[in-house]
């Protein structure tokens, strides 16, 4: 397991591991620290005081030109990845290594093998330079593994503990999304309270890009996954603009929130993209998505475009409230009756589900496509709830589409060919290498933690800011985790939670996509954003993402 | 319809635009005819000869360094894009655009859209240099279109010859695979019968890599297609070593050869990769190939990989004996009984078929997941017969193997966990901008189709060979089209066609796979080749695909 020795390396991976993370000016010189006012959760500030007594209200942290540099033990430290893999993970981890390394040598890097489980379960390897090297600019999360085990009882915090106290290791990076930096604080606050010793540093991960806030500007790995992705939609729309008969419908990963959707949307301007967060808040039926698509089918077809793409983000079913209606009605009635429904023949599962529902929800349960409707029934977590991630939303909309087509036809609204092929991007952007944006980015995340870690933080997350400026003017420092807090129903407990970044309706990368939709929806106004480059002029391979790119511009749209 | 302008272009296009493809130097220098011995067909000789008394038998051309510039009249030439699109289409144009216009600044480039059924129907468009220069290095053939109308009756021939005459083009080049050079070869043999004077030259162009042999070493496109299909499969790998539980299983296109299926897995080292060859030289079924993949998935989840890569060529199924046997009493029996088989109740059909088949073909019918069965008669193409390409091999493969595992677990025989993700990459390869070697190739192959035509040429191929070494010393002449013909039945019909390239189990690339490929399935040697990039070190950018340098290499395995 985890074997670092005798890679075989692809030529590209042994040229760029040798690139050298670009960096913030302020990481070459001696750095202080500048600590700002004290700070409030987002809301429900009194409930999060009182459950982060002693993380909550610190100041945001910003690291600055110094005059003397401070000479520091040595510190031994632990790493979590935590959660979905995303490009750019071992950078932070080089950076700190790197970090730690230059506040002594004699600083030593532990690894907790397939995530949170591997500290709850002692398992862990010291991450020397020779094994670091091996994965410096390289995507995935394989030098340590990553897990989606829960962080979140004092049962697990103390057995973490032990062996921490083991190896010495006076702080630990966790790694993840919003739920791992939340239980990050947990354990931080946990380990402040017991007098543990341990701090605890969170880094924000995460493809979907719904981890940032004012002072986050976004998530490592979400720049690079986009890139992917638009470079496969690039192609695939290239394609269908030159055989010119298929209408490609893409599903992106992101369940949460469409950020991915969006910033792919802005890149590859396709004809069709739906946004999630725009569906809840207009209260939008399937019906309505169907139709909308349909229409842009049926004005494409009578200019003689038989052709088109539809980006569709994965969580999409679950922010349509009469869906989110219908499969909550389906979770709780197959909860109670899960026994009764498996023995029923399968020919007949239908019609009991039909009789089953509540009128309303059966009306839309029936218009579904068969096999769709199946994998609403079938295919359940252990919990007895629906998998949304199986379900095929983008097989879903082509075929709903169709049949809208077809009846369209009878009523003389339409006349073309529709012949559809459907796509998941997700696990081919997750771990890819990541671009110099993200390199860059994650470098400079990990030997913040670093920073942070010297200067006796704890309950923060890794920040660095200005990314949208040349490197050199990047401002590092630490936020505190408590501050993007607030109080949320998760699985049915009022929970303290990071809150989830969802998209903006009056943000800018909205209403930039909203502003031109309608243009690209009836002309080909497709653009082929190619492969991710690592080694021409940095115009072409230093960009942030296009969605951060428009949010720090001061266009209005 | 084909607009040029306006095209709002991604920053890597744009700078891409101004790549000059590396040429051969003798391209850069005054240019002489050389012709070899008078050829033969690879087999069939006398009735190949019958059919192309006027093309058949022509010398294998190479053009060398000449003393004297030829001076030449202005030469009007069409060109044609034939069938799925690959990379480098466009810098064929732009290389044929160049060669005309270095004969003669007077000579004209008119394209026929969207394929042969442009000439037929006479519709076409005069691609100047404003025109060539917005599609250099780009992928797609959006400049044009491309179509798969078969251009093969003298009918077709006739209308054809009035508009060429019409815009007083004395040259036609196609662009196509296999059947478009077979046709190219008819149409050559057909207008010199008849005196037409129109020169036919082809291209060959597949992402297939299906079009080589002997003398020419390789279809444009499959180099570029190759490596994006690595690119992704690199990542999912990671993501699946990462994130250690899921076995992908990746389909990739590719319906006659197993060709790109082995350049990948010789870029990316899956666990396990199917070669449709082997399974019909070794006459094995369904059932082996599932007990073969099994096996490694029992052997991997003892060592505690619960977790692969499985690579699936798309035309699988019809090399497999058993498989093919079925599908051809299916398509027999379905096209004698369609309105009966219509009329059938859905949930009866299956019991009907079984009901109908020969007993070791129901026997096979019966074994198939239901999904793939009901695609086995379900979708049929308008001549009745089964649409390989829309049978989810990858579903059906993903599904027995887990059925054949549960046998296999109450036998005692594994124990593991078993989690499948499945994938089809083709349109994300076919229009991607092409590689530098795509690039350069492309862009020689059609500045030597204009040299032939310059040179009276007709019922040729344009050659590009020694393309391993570095691109100054490649070489460029012609290969008769006839030299390439047998005697195939095809449609029911014997017809003289340019023989397909599958892969052959004695070649060097298989042999390399062959012998690496236990390793492979049991250790995790996972190769991560990365996006394709255009402007780092030469021996990332600039390499031709593995299986062209290991045919080229003089290494055994």
């Amino acid at each position: 397991m985890f074997k670092t020795n005798n890679m075989k390396k692809s030529i590209l991976q042994i040229v760029r591991a040798s690139y050298e993370p670009k960096v913030p000016k302020i990481m070459k010189r001696v750095i202080e620290i500048q600590e700002g006012n004290p700070t409030e959760s987002v809301s429900d500030q009194e409930e999060i005081k009182k459950l982060f007594p002693n993380t909550y209200g610190l100041p945001i942290i910003q690291f600055v030109e110094g005059t003397e540099k401070k000479q520091r033990p040595p510190t031994n430290v632990g790493v979590i990845l935590s959660g979905g893999q995303a490009p750019g993970g071992h950078n932070v981890i080089a950076g700190l290594f790197d970090g730690i390394k230059n506040m002594n040598p004699d600083s030593r890097l532990y690894g907790f093998l397939m995530g949170p489980v591997g500290l709850i379960e002692h398992k862990y390897k010291e991450l020397t330079a020779d094994i670091i090297n091996e994965y410096r600019n390289v995507g995935g999360f394989d030098i340590i593994g990553s897990g989606r085990t829960k962080l979140d009882t004092e049962e697990q915090f103390n057995k973490g503990l032990k062996v921490l106290k083991k190896l010495n290791v006076s702080a630990l990076v966790i790694i993840g999304g919003d739920d791992s930096n939340t239980n990050a604080c947990i354990l931080a606050e946990y380990y402040k309270r017991i007098n543990a010793n341990v701090q605890v540093i969170g880094c924000p991960k995460t493809i979907d890009g719904d981890l940032k806030n004012g002072i986050i500007e976004t998530s490592f790995g979400f720049d690079t996954a986009c890139k992917v992705y638009s470079e496969m939609i690039g192609n695939i729309q290239r394609d269908c603009n030159s055989s010119r008969k298929y209408w490609h419908f893409i599903k992106l990963m992101g369940r949460s929130a469409s950020h991915i959707a969006l910033e792919c949307a802005l890149q590859v301007q396709p004809n069709i993209c739906i946004i999630s967060e725009e569906i809840e808040a207009k209260n939008q039926s399937l019906d309505d998505i169907i139709q909308y698509i349909a229409n842009i089918v049926a004005q494409r077809a009578s200019n003689g475009d038989n052709f088109g793409t539809v980006l569709v983000p994965e969580g999409l079913v679950e922010f349509i409230p009469t869906m989110k209606n219908l499969i909550s009605e389906l979770n709780e009635y197959l909860a109670h009756n899960e026994t009764e429904f498996k023995c029923i023949k399968h020919s007949k599962q239908r019609k009991h589900i039909l009789d089953n529902l509540s009128h309303e929800n059966a009306k839309i349960y029936e218009s579904l496509p068969e096999t769709i409707a199946r994998q609403l029934t079938l295919d359940r977590d252990p919990h007895g709830n629906v998998q949304v991630s199986l379900i095929e939303t983008e097989k879903l909309l082509a075929e709903m589409v169709k049949k809208r087509l077809e009846k369209m036809t009878s009523e003389g609204k339409y006349i073309g060919r529709f012949s559809t092929i459907t796509h998941f991007f997700g696990y081919e952007g997750r771990c890819a290498a990541p671009s110099n944006y993200d390199a860059d980015y994650c470098y400079s995340l990990g030997y913040t933690a670093a920073e942070l870690i010297g200067n006796g933080k704890t309950g923060y997350m890794s920040l660095v800011r200005n990314t949208t400026a040349p490197v050199s003017e990047w401002i590092i420092g630490g936020i505190p985790i408590t501050m993007m807090m607030n109080m949320e129903r998760r699985h049915g407990k009022i929970k303290p939670v990071i809150q989830k970044a969802l998209v903006k309706l009056d943000g800018m990368p909205f209403r930039a996509f909203a502003s031109q939709r309608d243009q690209w929806a009836i002309n080909t106004d497709y653009v082929y954003p190619g492969p991710i480059q690592y080694f021409g002029p940095s115009e072409i391979c230093d960009q942030p993402s296009k969605t951060l790119q428009i949010e720090k511009s001061n266009t209005d749209y």
